[in-house]
């Protein structure tokens, strides 16, 4: 027998009618250049409005892909939403990628339409001949548009000054394609995820809730995770649900320019990846005259934050960071870092133990590691796993790869991350599964000795690899970077000692070789997949 | 095209699954009689488990109604979690119903099994041989059951005892009922309101929202709201979906319980009637050696509270009330009266203004207010027009009454509310639709007349009803009842006299009549109706 509800489809037009209506006088604040571009969600609307009949008039079709090339800025969110609700998909392009994949991206994703921030208009000139889907390119420029060969090319701001301050929205259904975005993947080629406009309106509703993000009206927010990047972690969208004010930063990212925006705008919640919250930390401890007592969480994701930065940031500052956890193919949002109203009682010491963890499964996400063999592990603190999720944000499958089903697991999504979850529910990431060092049918964990070789004093960097092995199957391998002040004045002993101190005998890397440099992929992370290529050959002592 | 997001049902099970995991050791503390019973999530879902395997053995089958008799307890709240999650639809029973109408909603909902409180037997007893569908009785007593005529009747604790910790939970779809709640009609007989799964699962995720109640794992919630009525406005579904501690009243609802159980639970919010907190109110000013400071907020709901009230509590207690509206028919939350930050700078007054409103309304939750041609009328503050409502947790029909589609406009609930909307998005309920008195044209709001007259310092109550009209169509009619000491010496004229210095001269009662007292419903509301038959023939002066 079913329910007698109404069939009211969970899409993004609720969220546009609503903020509307009910927060037509809040702000909307942009960083452009030395000053701030101001206006509030009333009129923000109605160039919402107008957006989509541009859309209609450069006959984009249902469904069809539109592009994005831009920083985070107000144009970049008229069309975070003008897109989706007009039954088109946003495809949100990270302007990062190298031009190849760019390239790729597009084609692949069929966009019919490139929107790009005027000083990113260079990186469409020199790609512009490889795309094979774009039939319009629309510039987004605050005066005249720049000179390039893109064509046919139009001026934003010329083609919204042509159309209606009223759209006639179609009627939408929840499961219909709002957004998508690729994933920076370090092997082949980047995959996407489809969002629906349903999956968007239930992970705005868990990130608005008090024990995830808790984002309300009373939140002014800022994100510096790029709009091209996993939505921004949905807090646009989260933003836009509780009618929250918005700050933009633009391309303006550095840590005296985010700074000065926190302070001046009153910046209640801030999001980003770990190395931002390093830039800022450093610029707070030369100049201490930034105000920042008005932020009441900085959500970090991307990467794991280091217990260091948290601390000092929240006993110097005043200013808690929240671990959480993501993935593109997750909308991007799967566990956050709550502490649990018992857990204040606990000593200082273990409640930043768990703050440092990826967290709890947000509410409508279901965890599970799984050992080698499928079979669910305990949640013990200790038995490693890979990462399943499942959830009505998550990907049922990859863009145009359907058949592409190795990450899909009997109904749950193969994170590929290696994890131990506790008693408590909080996950802890111990690596890549690709990553992982698989001696004797254990689990090695290359991350646990990476942390370990850095924290030597004479130490720089550090990755460890597997190297197959005859009678183990593969042995750890770790390859080091000694401090400038410190190159030859290291041994390989010294690392294996303080290693054997550390941790169980055979976890301990059979061989160290020192190198200049670990090989970094274009956002910074560690590349293994080029010291795997140059160690293939590498012999372990016996 | 369609987003590639997991399949993944909004169902109760989700709930269940995720407090057992991440909150197995927080507790739920129910008062029975002089001592509280206490046990933990993990307790909990070990008894609904096996409450699971009772309905199988009892013969329920899939989408069948399992009646409740019960008052808030642990064991009400094992049946809110079993029957659903079982596939079962969970059917509370108002206690306070007449014979008759208890009698009518459990032959209209065709209940197979009634789970009875042992202090509720002796109502069954009385109606049991009119029960055309219910097969089995299950009793709920601490120790031996009560002495009855119900057959076959088992015990409840029996039945748990034969049954294993762990069910075979059915796959469920998101649309399947999971629970159904009557109105209590003062016309006709009662309707009812078949809820979904994803209902309340969306409703939930709204509920705990920070700008909504923002219930939290934080939270200690207490319920005085009885679990019979509307999901205990969704209360024990939220708090289990973030793992928050509730405590359970019985059916101990004087003030002094009331009170002591908040004090020594340390509860931070709770929530019912206004008449409950009159109560309250009262016991506290009598007794101030409580200490609630543990409130966070009280929201209120199922009428209008008085100013004063809220007033008193905030400023010497300490605790906000928040008003809130929904109806039986919407699962039930609508509207909450939040404050937008802005009007944090408001002067008291003005923030009182809009505390006492209705409220703005949930994410989730569509409001338009529309005259007699079904047009919407303006966000105002004044005109008035009936509420209608669209969204996911509305019913788009009442259960086994299709045909009835009165109710619904164009894809709207209309909720027989007259309300205005002021220009922030608060609602303020002026009337019901049948109450209002329509003359030439204009609406006039009986409730408005009503206060007016009863803040005569010697009016008791008072009631106004239309009285039709050879040209007006209809004109008020005011039914006085006078403070005994003042029986005789009041006037007609001073009555509109009174009036006619703070409403427009056409708004006041052509006549006015004094009565002995106002009829009251069965929940102590005015009963218009009564009053309507009594004085239709009557002859308004010309």
């Amino acid at each position: 027998m079913n329910g007698l509800m109404m069939d009211y489809p969970l899409t993004l037009q609720h969220f546009l009618d609503r903020v509307a209506r009910l927060y037509p006088t809040k702000e909307i604040a942009t960083k452009i250049g030395p000053t701030m571009h101001r206006y509030t969600y009333a009129d923000w609307a109605k160039r919402v409005n107008r957006l989509a009949g541009v859309l209609e008039r450069l006959g984009v079709a249902r469904g069809e892909r539109v592009g994005t090339l831009a920083w985070n800025t107000y144009r970049h969110y008229e069309l975070y939403f003008a897109v989706p609700c007009a039954g088109r998909v946003l495809h949100t392009l990270n302007l990062r990628l190298p031009p190849d994949q760019l390239v790729y991206v597009i084609n692949h994703a069929e966009d019919q339409v490139i929107f790009a921030d005027a000083s990113l208009v260079p990186l469409l000139d020199k790609i512009k001949g490889h795309l094979k889907s774009v039939k319009h390119f629309v510039v987004m420029a605050d005066g005249a548009l720049p000179a390039s060969a893109l064509s046919p090319v139009s001026s934003y701001e010329e083609l919204l000054a042509a159309e209606s301050d009223s759209f006639a929205w179609p009627h939408l259904e929840e499961n219909e394609a709002a957004a998508m975005c690729y994933t920076s993947g370090t092997t082949g080629n980047p995959k996407a995820a489809l969002y629906s406009h349903r999956a968007i309106f239930l992970h705005s509703l868990a990130q608005g809730m008090s024990g995830s993000f808790g984002i309300s009206e009373r939140d002014i927010v800022l994100p510096v995770v790029p709009m091209f990047h996993a939505n921004a972690w949905g807090l646009p969208f989260t933003s836009t649900m509780v009618g929250a004010k918005q700050v933009f930063p633009g391309p303006h990212l550095s840590p005296p320019d985010l700074l000065n925006l926190i302070q001046s705008e009153r910046v209640t919640i801030t999001a980003g990846v770990p190395t931002i919250w390093i830039g800022i930390l450093a610029e707070l401890e030369r100049n201490g005259h930034y105000d920042i007592s008005s932020l009441r969480t900085m959500p970090v994701g991307g990467s794991a934050v280091p217990r260091a930065l948290m601390e000092k940031y929240e006993k110097k500052y005043g200013v808690p960071i929240t671990q959480a956890w993501g993935m593109t193919e997750m909308t991007p949002l799967g566990t956050v870092s709550v502490l649990k109203s018992y857990m204040a009682d606990w000593p200082e010491e273990r409640r930043f133990d768990y703050r440092v963890k990826q967290g709890m499964p947000s509410v409508g996400v279901d965890i599970r590691a799984v050992d080698e063999d499928g079979k669910e592990v305990p949640w013990d603190g200790k038995t490693m796993g890979e990462l399943e999720v499942r959830g009505p944000w998550i990907i049922s499958a990859y863009y145009k790869m359907e058949g592409n089903q190795d990450r899909f697991h009997d109904g749950w999504f193969r994170t590929g991350d290696v994890v131990s979850i506790d008693p408590e529910g909080y996950i802890q990431i111990v690596d890549r599964t690709k990553d992982l060092v698989k001696s004797g049918g254990e689990w090695i964990s290359s991350v646990d000795l990476e942390n370990a070789i850095m924290a030597h004093p004479k130490v720089l960097e550090a990755a460890v690899i597997a190297i197959n092995h005859p009678r183990w199957q593969e042995r750890p391998l770790a390859l080091v970077v000694a401090k400038a002040d410190f190159k030859g004045q290291i041994s390989k002993e010294e690392i294996q000692e303080m290693l054997a101190a550390k941790f169980t005998k055979w976890w301990v890397p059979d061989d160290v070789v020192f190198i200049d440099a670990v090989p970094k992929t274009s956002v910074g992370k560690f590349d293994k997949k080029v010291l795997r290529d140059q160690f293939k050959d590498h012999v372990l002592p016996a």
